[in-house]
């Protein structure tokens, strides 16, 4: 296994584009991850594609990235569509890591793209609910609705955030949070998002504006939630050789880790075994981190991943966030680029959307946002649910060379 | 990269199963790979599911793989969903190859899984059609029904026909092939597929019944088509050190390749590429196959396949299968398995059966369909399509040790 790195990275601005697809997204994001390796298209040799919804929004499967390649000259190359739910993404990047990591290729593109507004916004909501096993669906329900059968979601919301409740009122159950917690962290998400000029949602908020935003589900007021939203993002994983045609400093791939979730309750969650591995792999360890970027599909989530991440202890993150340390400017600043709440959630394209903010952070081309020098980098990306593990995890960790 | 074995293999039969299902079907493929290969669930270090129509047919989506293997154990470890249409499984391998050709994993896991029959058969024709660039589709249309607009496709078959009529059409007039020679390959996959006990058909055909059955695509015959069904099939992929538990004569993976297809007239196919890449990969050449398995998912595409992969020359394709050359028995036998037409195909799942075949015929386990002392075999796995490639393929060359 070589060393890989990542020299070209793109993405579009994330937010509702009715007038776009899959295509225009995954075109744009390619496009501008090629320009920035200074990179030819004749130098991919393999893609891996991600997405999660295009099938049952637009019937387009099975072939979705070669459709949505086809006008980029990069036919003809290996191709590969990947699923893996919200993860489907750095499931991706995953694969394009391997694929250079053992000599197979010198460069490889990984592209997450999505186009998950429809007009029927049901049909979203829909969709994203596919990611759990639908055969399993009563029981997992009646785990979820087990003080209030009521509370089944209505058309109003997806299943998802339903579950992201029942994470939050565990980890209340387990360690005291409070609602003013989840608050803060989309405050702290909503003043990263101001800054990054991609982010869906780019205005300032505070606690109280959160907490008095419409209830999706209890505790989950609305800003709360990551939104629906439209996509792509791309990066290029390469050699060493090949890295040096770049012109922006270089970013290593210390570590890339993928685990599937497992169903019932374990000693050690998906977050947690894949975080294990990563950090084995780069040998770095939480303390080591400059900047992170967890998956918050929902405000409790940023909070249980960083203790999962150990970043701090269980039950320490909203002291973290309290004391400024994940704000930018702080100790070990979380999700700088607005994350999921933010930023915003076209969900397969959002794993590679955070190895792109982490990029920009290490080569220092973050701007507004930048944390001042930033070497070392961990992303988080869940996707799916199987009770109470995600259905899949990847934990990336790059550094500054 | 190092050397990478085939220690296992399993599948289900293929057929018409009303009372199965994707998980079903997937566990027990995979139940069977693994007591081949000695392996317990622990030994597995990663998976790759493939499967290419269940989202349409059943909602399920985004994490299908963790859903059908969720009883087994294997939860925890890496796995990756895969698509690539017809050719989700072969990708689904080629992926596992990689992971222990790289080193990362010393067992990798591939499986392909499909339940294609729905009580309304229609579903199961339209969710085939989505393999092709849906907004691109009335382009597509045009040109292959460029001579009779009338002819579009009911109800009664999936567009798929059409295109493989269309492909027979011209190699017809390339060539002079005739409806007798399309029939005479069918009647030679029914030959094969009676000595399978995992066929979809088991009896054998005249070429005047082949002729005579239902006309569905002008110049396909119903039994010219490769049928509706479900079935599984799983391969272990390994390290030469873990090979070594296997009781059976170790099958060892020459050449792995996967390209992806290119739109318009090129000079060379997507086949043609997948076949240099992999003879290179294995320093073999069309010369030294002993039994060959082809995506025929309709009889011209036999003939086809067979020249693109260089084992005879262009338009002889015809003159082999009429000197027996390609029957049991003869000197280079094709699609031993009953092909695609008579062992079945259940899209997701072809690709890893390919495999199953090659590898059960280099150790000699092949029973009545057995290859006298093959040591050569190469799988062709085509999906989806552009025009005129494939969106993907892979071929795949496996000999015994």
């Amino acid at each position: 296994m070589r060393d890989v790195f990542i020299s070209g990275v793109g993405m579009t601005e994330f937010g509702k584009f009715p007038g776009s697809s899959v295509r225009k997204l995954a075109v744009r994001a390619t496009d501008t991850a090629l320009a920035d390796a200074g990179a030819a298209v004749e130098d991919i040799e393999m893609v891996f594609f991600a997405n999660a919804v295009q099938g049952l929004l637009t019937g387009q499967e099975m072939v979705r990235g070669q459709v949505a390649l086809r006008e980029t000259g990069l036919l003809g190359i290996p191709m590969v569509n990947v699923e893996n739910a919200c993860a489907s993404a750095s499931t991706a990047a995953h694969l394009a890591w391997m694929a250079v990591a053992s000599g197979q290729v010198d460069v490889a593109l990984a592209v997450g793209a999505e186009k998950l507004t429809h007009p029927d916004k049901k049909r979203s909501f829909e969709a994203i609910g596919t990611a759990v096993d639908l055969e399993g669906l009563d029981e997992l329900k009646a785990e979820i609705y087990r003080d209030d059968p009521n509370a089944e979601a209505g058309t109003d919301r997806s299943f998802f955030m339903d579950v992201y409740a029942d994470m939050g009122k565990r980890y209340t159950a387990r360690t005291g949070a409070t609602a003013e917690d989840f608050a803060a962290v989309a405050v702290k998400s909503h003043q990263h998002g101001a800054l990054n000029p991609r982010a869906q949602y780019r205005s300032l908020v505070t606690v109280e504006e959160v907490l008095g935003s419409r209830m999706v589900s209890d505790p989950l007021t609305l800003l709360m939630c990551s939104p629906i939203g439209d996509g792509a993002a791309a990066v290029v994983l390469c050699s060493e050789e090949f890295a040096a045609r770049s012109q922006a400093p270089r970013v290593r791939v210390r570590a890339s880790s993928l685990v599937s979730g497992r169903v019932g309750a374990w000693p050690d969650s998906a977050a947690e075994r894949a975080a294990a591995k990563a950090y084995e792999m780069a040998g770095l360890g939480p303390r080591d981190l400059d900047v992170v970027e967890v998956h918050d599909a929902a405000a409790p989530a940023e909070l249980i991943i960083m203790e999962e991440l150990g970043l701090c202890a269980l039950g320490d993150a909203p002291k973290l966030l309290a004391a400024r340390d994940t704000t930018l400017g702080g100790r070990i600043p979380v999700n700088t680029s607005g994350g999921l709440i933010s930023k915003g959630h076209p969900v397969g394209a959002t794993g590679c959307a955070q190895l792109v903010e982490l990029t920009e952070q290490l080569r220092g081309q973050a701007g507004d946002r930048q944390v001042q020098g930033a070497r070392v980098g961990l992303a988080e990306n869940g996707g799916g649910y199987l009770g109470p593990d995600p259905a899949a995890v990847c934990v990336t960790i790059l550094s500054r060379d």
